[in-house]
């Protein structure tokens, strides 16, 4: 099949890729559409160690599958496939589980093909009014709503989000429609005007008064975010970290330790609520696509989607 | 009077330190105990800028104020003297209040002295079966409890505190005491006896298993102390920082976000609870006292309280 391939830092795009074949308790997925996230262009860059499809993002429809009621459905997937035995899945932390392999992240072939396999529990059907530039949003949307799961937020709090691009954009919108009113911090004009055009307030860091949120969600993956974060939090506020760094961070710990700050780890979030936003049709997503690529330009997709001001790529198979 | 006098990383005894005069709302108070807590040490070693008398933990006797009801009181005190106007203050997080002074830490001279001011609003009576020995602890008790303001702890959690000193010994000993079972990791034979000699549970590090812990108390101020809570807390687990550490300390932030960890920054704490419960006679204190010095042996005082192995080091003016 044809498909995307990171081998040694280098991304290609590859006509040759055996088809996956799904195991028992697996579902054969044709990829419809899959979208380009950082965590990708992070792999590329070599962050972490990947070989193979990258991907996670997508929607698809089940063409193969024993549990035979899929076939035929449309879908999207969570990512962490997990051996649902040891102590971790048995204790419901099932994205944490220590063996889990993770959709074209880790140990598992991802979405930048014609073809996936995942558990059939990790699927979800797709409403059919819903298109798929739409439905390709749930991981991220699941991850934006892990906030709220991670943290309680009080209806009243102060909420800045720390960066504009993709994640910022969807931590603060589902903010937003829970009933807060983030501040979004950001440096692109065209980013901000999105949120500003949804009722968002926006602001530049050096209009960020020191000392005031309540809760900070840091987005941004620099560590020039993460200090901002540091500096706009309260004593006894909270700082949500949302985004991966590269390598170790110098954090003045005293600082967290004086001010008695809580900073809160967030990652994958939960399908279901994603997919129930998205069909009510209140959360805004469609606008933050920039360009749409062919798998075959999957090269030049990545490419467009690490260039300064844009937003979400999509790649078609 | 004779204090203690901190200068340019020297610390002397002094016998002319002028005597305090209480501004309208403090009390002056005759300092009988005081305690050295590694803070102090802290400040000698140029952690902190301070200049003056060091010492926060101390019982003393209230000799003058304009509330008269409080002279001749044997009184402890909270060591944040805080603004009471700013916003910080108004929303009730006291001992944040950005204009503090701190005692014998920040723009107040401290206890190591024969007298100290403090805001009579700082002063907690001292029930008069209690010893002075038993007095001087509220201030580091205090702060063993702000782990349980700060952070909800399940009765079946599995809580791990790293360190074996002061403050190590007071969290855990409080811990047990609030029902909780947790295991102290320490270096030295004779501070995890006194521990199990209490029927709280000891390990070494290399003994302690990896991702498995709810929550975890880092109380030893150093960076190893730190990477061996990240190693035993378990996803989407809780590490509550209750030392301050020398200088900025290098953090996988990334980490963090993937386990979704969750860390606590936590500071000062509730003075009348801890004074109930030392009060009570259920939290043993005094077997952590190894020496006491006379103030004009002040500087041996902080030499001995500085030597590996030693717990609660005490000095009477």
């Amino acid at each position: 099949m044809r498909a995307l391939w990171l081998e040694d830092r280098v991304l290609g795009a590859r006509r040759n890729v055996p088809r996956p074949t799904p195991p028992p308790g697996e579902g054969l997925v044709r990829v419809t559409l899959a979208g380009v996230c950082n965590t990708d262009l992070e792999l590329v860059k070599g962050y972490y160690p990947f070989t193979g499809v990258p991907g996670h993002e997508f929607v698809g429809e089940v063409v193969a599958a024993e549990a035979t009621e899929w076939v035929g459905r449309r879908v999207v997937g969570e990512i962490n496939a997990r051996c649902g035995v040891c102590a971790t899945c048995r204790s419901g932390r099932l994205t944490h589980c220590p063996a889990r392999t993770v959709l074209g992240i880790k140990g598992r072939q991802g979405a930048m093909a014609e073809f996936l396999i995942l558990p059939v529990g990790n699927l979800h059907a797709v409403p059919d009014a819903m298109t798929d530039e739409v439905a390709v949003f749930t991981e991220p949307v699941a991850a934006a709503l892990q906030v709220q799961e991670r943290v309680q937020i009080d209806a009243d709090a102060r909420v800045v989000v720390v960066g504009d691009g993709k994640l910022g954009q969807l931590v603060a919108r589902t903010l937003a429609l829970a009933g807060h009113r983030p501040t979004v911090v950001g440096r692109h004009a065209r980013k901000l005007a999105l949120l500003s055009g949804l009722g968002i307030a926006t602001a530049a860091a050096a209009d960020v008064p020191p000392r005031e949120a309540d809760v900070v969600v840091e987005c941004t993956g620099n560590p020039d975010g993460l200090t901002l974060a540091r500096s706009a939090v309260r004593p006894q506020g909270t700082i949500v970290l949302k985004s991966t760094y590269h390598g170790e961070v110098r954090v003045n710990i005293s600082g967290v330790v004086v001010d008695e700050v809580t900073l809160v780890g967030s990652r994958c979030g939960p399908f279901a609520p994603a997919l129930a936003l998205l069909a009510a049709g209140t959360l805004q997503v469609t606008d933050m696509i920039d360009q749409r690529f062919a798998l075959v330009d999957g090269v030049a997709a990545f490419t467009a989607a690490a260039a300064p001001g844009v937003l979400k790529v999509l790649i078609a198979p």
